[in-house]
């Protein structure tokens, strides 16, 4: 953080914990394929360490517990791949994403470093894509769980003491308070906001005025490591005007239906499709749109209020394996990624499968800064009724988010839900 | 965290704060002496940031309110730089405890990143400390504020609610939850344990049983960034069993003892060896040291009970100024650090001097390993009794600790006091 000693939390790589279950620093695992072996490569702490940190389980049962009983000092590591290397055998590995293995790679396999990147291995990458994404009954009970004993009641209780006059960080301290008495961290730092439109926003200095709707974007992750990823936005007052009621109610059913789409083998960049038309319908019937809805979805101009993606896999990251690259986890040969404003950053393209678990977050916002560019720039003038936009330049935004599993048939919602209908959220609210 | 996108929350440098107070990332800035100009080099936020950031700043009004009025890009930095070294000006730099500023220093004055570290100018880093060392009223008010409206009441909240049966992270989170809530976060990781012995130790998963200590180190960060640091030990059960008192009262005086004895001029390492002393006479009168004190005490067989220091300097780090180099920030030509084990971890040794803010706190650990260790070395036989030592293996330990302001003539807490008489935590927790 700000010294040597004064350290940000460890967080293991996610593929590490998925092949070899094992939370601590200081390791590396090399599979021989072409001898079936796997070893795991790391120090057991000295007696000064014990000292200082306790009795430690030794590596050697910690690796037994993954079925791994080859275990070496950390600096066999260098000398193993050496000789392989020595061997002609091939070296695979994955993107590394923190500095200091970019240059431990560099190292090891005598590559330049700014080549470390481009040359981690496409074949590997795809083979643990293939694998971690479809989750297996373990892997979706630690979800539900997690959702179920902490995301679900720290939302309510946070439903609960809304109230003008708080601050943002009065609410989303309220919910890490929450995940950390229930031994579990925040899956990515929470949003919390009355500027729900603002979408890259950690800012949680806002006081929440009565005529503000307040967006927060947050989820648990387990022990283990499983994320969670939530969103709901509720009237700080307890009752969406109706305005906030008209744009909630649109949000809401693009999630739902979106949500009821899902099964294996629908490509997700059609559901994705299909919520950016229900969108344009509703914002169209509000007079905010206009012209063909179809036209308009397909020329992007919808962009301008849900110009991000429907969702996203989730894992072990909250953007599940985003580290091994975005394409080789949400695309595929059958279906590109688009390049139009908006669906380009939808992270998963591709079709279902069953197993898959992934977010679906539809959400309208009013971005004063892309209000004001699209209109300078005199875009899409045949789509959108920039008059009538502008009466909503001080609304903010509503996205709203539940985790899903792709199952044999269809789909299931992750946990239990979370209130979302206008009517429960205001019962729940003014009591 | 776990890939490029999911990041730890940015914790701007100390040094960077006290003296120009920006804390935002991707800055740097050139002090040119010999032409009496401060330059920051960072970048405006593009069109596209704003669309997903909101409005900003502007980087020449941010400087400006620090009284710097040269704001360049980011790229100018190395020209300028370039040309300082063609004018064979002197380039000095803090030492960068980032792997990325490593490696951007090595590129900027073309120096292999292996030398970056020991290239730091020891006359920068030693104005640096003269000038941090010293806390104006600002600071300390923003210490104070910080200890009274968070530390302080996450404390009295933590200790009502202690019961045997609950999980150490139950009490962890209720005190982070609180600092989150009123926009702090924690200066460190928080040590929450029922093995107190266990010096570093952030495991929270132990069940709390009513016969054990619960030994608390946490302490909020400001908004601003200045540190609290504060320890208590509870009793589990709301009483200190005998044994317990026993041990606790010799770790109080110590403390409240030391406290005392602050005033500007003394050596810091002189309150820890009189910490030192009261230790091991208590350890004595409860049968557990034996011999003369002093000669045990310069012996260094107290360290099997106290094996760290007194305390350290604290400020914009919890460690202050540990980045810089803990010799620079806590000896000086007069005090040089010890080689002995325990005091050797003493990060504060020098005189103090008024404006000084440090930590006071001492304790007294039951740790298996070292004494196993110790007595299987026949160590320090004259003055241990281990046959009487074997009895408190499973005691755990005991730390009390606050921060203290070195004032004209003599010192003052920062901050309220939390409960640490016996009867005074005994009638809190009972009730």
């Amino acid at each position: 953080m700000n010294y040597q000693g004064n350290t940000y939390p460890f967080r293991q790589d996610s593929t590490f914990l998925y092949f070899f279950g094992i939370d601590k620093p200081g390791l590396a695992a090399l599979l021989d394929i072409d001898h079936d072996t796997e070893t795991i490569y790391g120090d057991e702490l000295g007696i000064e360490d014990l000292i200082w940190m306790g009795t430690q389980e030794k590596m050697a049962d910690m690796c037994m517990k993954s079925g791994i009983n080859r275990v070496q000092p950390y600096e066999k590591l260098a000398s193993d791949i050496s000789k392989s290397l020595a061997k002609k055998q091939k070296i695979h590995y994955l993107p590394p994403y923190r500095e200091r293995n970019v240059f431990e790679i560099s190292f090891l396999l005598d590559i330049n470093h700014e080549k470390v990147k481009e040359n981690a291995s496409a074949e590997l990458i795809q083979a643990v894509v293939h694998q971690r994404s479809v989750k297996d009954k373990y892997e979706l009970s630690e979800m539900e769980t997690t959702m179920n004993e902490v995301t679900v009641p720290a939302y309510v209780e946070a439903m609960k003491n809304i109230r003008p006059g708080m601050v943002e960080y009065q609410v989303s301290g309220l919910i890490e308070g929450i995940a950390l008495s229930k031994n579990c961290t925040m899956a990515y730092p929470v949003i919390c906001s009355v500027n729900g439109h603002i979408l890259h926003n950690h800012f949680h200095g806002n006081k929440l005025k009565k005529d503000q709707l307040l967006l927060i974007d947050a989820g648990a992750e387990s022990p283990m490591h499983y994320a969670t990823d939530i969103t709901r936005t509720y009237p700080v007052s307890g009752k969406f005007s109706s305005m906030q009621k008209d744009i909630y109610t649109i949000v809401l059913q693009a999630e739902k239906r979106s949500v009821a789409a899902i099964k294996p083998g629908i490509p997700y960049n059609e559901v994705h499709m299909q919520a950016a038309m229900i969108i344009a319908e509703g914002l169209k019937d509000l007079g905010l749109m206009k012209g063909n809805t179809r036209d308009a979805v397909s020329a992007g101009a919808h962009a301008l209020f849900f110009p991000h993606g429907l969702g996203h896999m989730i894992g072990l990251d909250v953007h599940d394996m985003e580290n091994l690259g975005e394409d080789f986890v949400g695309y595929d040969q059958d279906v590109k990624r688009s390049d139009q404003f908006g669906t380009a950053y939808l992270r998963l393209g591709k079709k279902l499968q069953t197993g898959y678990t992934l977010t679906v977050e539809p959400g309208i916002y009013f971005i004063p800064v892309l209000i004001d560019k699209w209109k300078s720039e005199r875009q899409f003038r045949e789509f959108i009724n920039y008059e009538m936009v502008s009466k909503y330049l001080d609304f903010g935004g509503v996205r709203i988010e539940e985790n899903v599993v792709v199952t044999e048939n269809a789909f299931k919602i992750i946990g239990n839900i979370i209130p979302k209908e206008v009517a429960e959220i205001e019962a729940k609210m003014i009591s």
